[in-house]
């Protein structure tokens, strides 16, 4: 029942996941049984997918944690705990992002060693993307924080994107060692210490450039970022099309370059790339936005079976310890 | 002597500005004189130029506050000084901006009522332009600084863009007042409290969409976002020539609308715009990129007059104390 466009979208995704998967997983779909198996009703081939009643909503506006404790019926408190149960192997929502981080960690728990989940994005940049983290779990990070959020960002993208030694950066306002404020100058301390493979501070400009492969922030920063990140596909539409309005040739220009234009923003609109997840809890959960087209759910549920495959929760708990 | 093309870009562009001032104002050129005098001799004709003479130079290596103390007799130190000393309405410099900064709030000292002087930058948006304080002039802000850079940045919208009223945004992770850190959810109940034009929280996607005409944050939080958002072009370019590379069709559509994009792209390119003020000084300093070509040079000089004549710090003075 998560997303602005459930449960339609939610079930088209799944049942798109499903019919690619090639039987490989099975689909619960969580939420009002009724309005759930109208809206499958609506296709054809359905199997692989199991209703599971849950009568509340959690919506947007709801503040995070009292949802949890009022709403009990939710899909997502619901759907979280079949995961914890393990009637289900991963959690996927496009629901209030609070709200199902609250009950990611207090319902699954954290794993060894972490003391803040977080979330990681990834963003594209000149080279190979970039994930950023944290993208909006905490704010007022601490220093060890900071340093958990690098070891789960160092391990995901290797488990995920097979790249097996990325470079770590902490975002900051120079290079030099000397930059940064209270927090990130003692977390840069810890990662100088580490087994990580860390380049140092890094700059705002060098996310794009795709200078590292591991952004660190405190999910202030990150989610702030990450948001003005989201904008600038619409920003430059607009700023297009003013131009194409300014006369008849600059139409046509802008008319032939459509396709062109169309591809590369695209590239940034990494709602579409299919949610992110909430590492450090124990188990697999996986967050959309509230707009989550079937295509991004249907990204979300694999992004969710490899995280699972790929056994990413067993490898951050070794790097926690060994990496410190 | 600052920046990464001086003294070249900086004669040059003081020269141009003198050209199209029609002799409302005269530019002192401070530097070691006989590399300035060089440079100048390039020029015809070059009244309206001074020079001043000072023998050393700031890198972009040397620290900020080491350098006012071992290079006393730097074009930054002697230029500050003579704004002090009544014998410059302004200083505009595209060196060591941490050195700028300092030797201004040093040696000019700060504007009654404010503890933190601040950097603003003029980011462009899908409406008006959108002035985001703190752009990096400080880290871990409490929030009565973030209140200041609030006042500081609508004063300057208001009196240098002729926008009366301006809407000020407090950047955070979400629109509902219990979102925030520590700091920005205690400035937020200042800035409630206070008589500015204030919307309350923005997220990271509502600057480029033209929110709000001031968007506030710690100068951490700002240099990163305004250091990512200038690296937007160049991620651009990368990625429409990746495009253009895919099919000769691709190549000819890219070339065709070349122009466009260059267009739309060159307003994401800040850096030409001329430069950053430091409010809150008590005095004007314009602190440009150290890349300045000789047209942001041009534009800082002109953007320094403007906060002359307009009284800028005047305004300033007053709104503190209104305002609260």
């Amino acid at each position: 029942m998560g997303g602005d466009y459930a449960p339609e979208n939610v079930v088209a995704g799944a049942l798109d996941a499903l019919r690619e998967s090639g039987g490989r997983f099975t689909v619960l779909l969580v939420g009002q049984r009724e309005r759930v198996q109208q809206e499958l009703d609506r296709y054809s081939p359905r199997h692989g997918c199991t209703i599971v009643d849950a009568r509340e909503v959690v919506t947007m506006e709801d503040a995070p944690n009292a949802a949890l404790k009022t709403k009990r019926d939710s899909s997502i408190t619901v759907g979280v705990s079949l995961h914890r149960d393990g009637k289900a192997d991963a959690f996927v929502s496009a629901g209030n992002t609070g709200a199902v981080m609250s009950a990611s960690t207090l319902i699954l728990g954290r794993l060894a060693g972490i003391a803040r989940p977080t979330i990681g994005a990834l963003l594209p940049t000149e080279r190979t993307p970039c994930l950023l983290v944290d993208a909006g779990a905490n704010v007022d990070s601490r220093p060890r924080h900071l340093f958990e959020f690098s070891v789960m960002g160092s391990v995901y993208v290797s488990s995920m994107l097979g790249n097996g030694n990325p470079r770590v950066g902490l975002l900051s306002i120079g290079e030099e060692d000397s930059k940064g404020n209270e927090a990130s100058l003692e977390a840069l301390r810890l990662l100088r210490e580490s087994k990580l493979n860390f380049v140092g501070n890094v700059e705002g400009r060098d996310v794009l450039r795709g200078k590292v492969d591991v952004a660190v922030c405190d999910g202030f920063v990150g989610n702030i970022l990450l948001k003005f990140g989201e904008s600038i596909p619409a920003f430059l539409k607009a700023k297009f099309s003013a131009y194409a309005k300014k006369s008849f040739l600059n139409t046509l220009v802008m008319v032939i370059a459509r396709r062109g234009r169309k591809a590369v923003l695209s590239e940034l609109d990494y709602q579409e790339h299919g949610g992110v997840p909430l590492l450090g809890v124990s188990g697999v959960s996986i967050i959309g936005h509230g707009r989550s087209t079937p295509k991004a759910i249907k990204n979300m549920i694999f992004r969710a079976e490899e995280m699972v495959t790929r056994r990413v929760n067993a490898s951050i708990e070794e790097a926690i310890l060994n990496y410190a």
